[in-house]
């Protein structure tokens, strides 16, 4: 069974999930993961350097396939919008600096490919992923999110190497 | 007088305005300005690498005091309001790492700055510019709102100075 390594990310200037995510077919397994958080008082400037910093050391690390990042929702918390606009512009320049290809994912599809329900809370996403047999899922929920973005793609993935082994 | 040399930046991920101007006083120079454009093919992460490496250049070459960024206005042209944040990220991001100051301005205080007015147009702004007696200033749209970005920053400082020195 082909098997992918993929850096799932929660993006956020406070703070951004990370994941490592092992799988491939019917199982999946949480190598790493972590939360980044920034000091509220530090210049946005020197926060989002932080972010890069840390980014490209998780990646420099565990060497994933892909990197999958949740998408902004426009017009929802407008406060931080921008704030997690330009977090995800540095974790897309840090995976393109790495030469790893990047997918984003709207919450929606997340909460689709993990509880097949776009109404699903982020308990019922803990408690999906803890169904699907997903092992060493954090408590902290960014980096919760990060395991379910990184679930999200490969269940994208498996479904495309499925159509394609049925042609 | 003392005179500071500013990188003005109007950040997008399509073209991003670059100009360093020199100034202090009741004089301002356009020492360089440049635009940086990314193909609409290429990935955004590439598009984002590449302008972090542009601006990362113009930062090593030009070696500014500080750095001024236009910013984004939310809830106007959301459609490429996600791409200007995220270029701004990566702006911001690049002015960390050179060590230098980053400060942002709303397009009303660049407009007031520079043009006296709120309403003023971009036509408005370039012939303030040129009636202040800048040299240099380039025709192309968003390298010239560098440069009002640039000195609207300038402004600033020799305001900041004056009230000082009053003290």
């Amino acid at each position: 069974m082909f098997e992918q390594l993929i850096l799932g990310v929660d993006p956020g200037v406070a703070s951004t999930g990370l994941a490592a995510v092992r799988g491939g077919g019917q199982r999946a397994e949480v190598v790493w993961s972590d939360t980044v958080r920034t000091p509220a008082g530090l210049a946005e400037a020197l926060r989002l350097r932080a972010l890069h910093e840390a980014i490209a050391a998780a990646l420099a690390t565990h060497r994933p396939d892909a990197v999958a990042i949740e998408r902004l929702m426009w017009g929802r918390n407008t406060g931080s919008a921008m704030g997690v606009a330009r977090a995800s512009g540095v974790l897309l320049l840090a995976a393109a600096e790495a030469g790893l290809p990047v997918s984003e994912y709207a919450p929606l599809e997340v909460k689709m490919a993990v509880a097949g329900s776009g109404t699903a809370t982020k308990a019922d996403l803990r408690r999906f992923l803890g169904m699907l047999g997903i092992s060493g899922v954090p408590d902290q929920p960014d980096a919760a999110d990060a395991v379910a973005v990184a679930v999200c793609h490969l269940t994208g993935a498996a479904l495309r190497a499925a159509t394609g082994a049925a042609r």
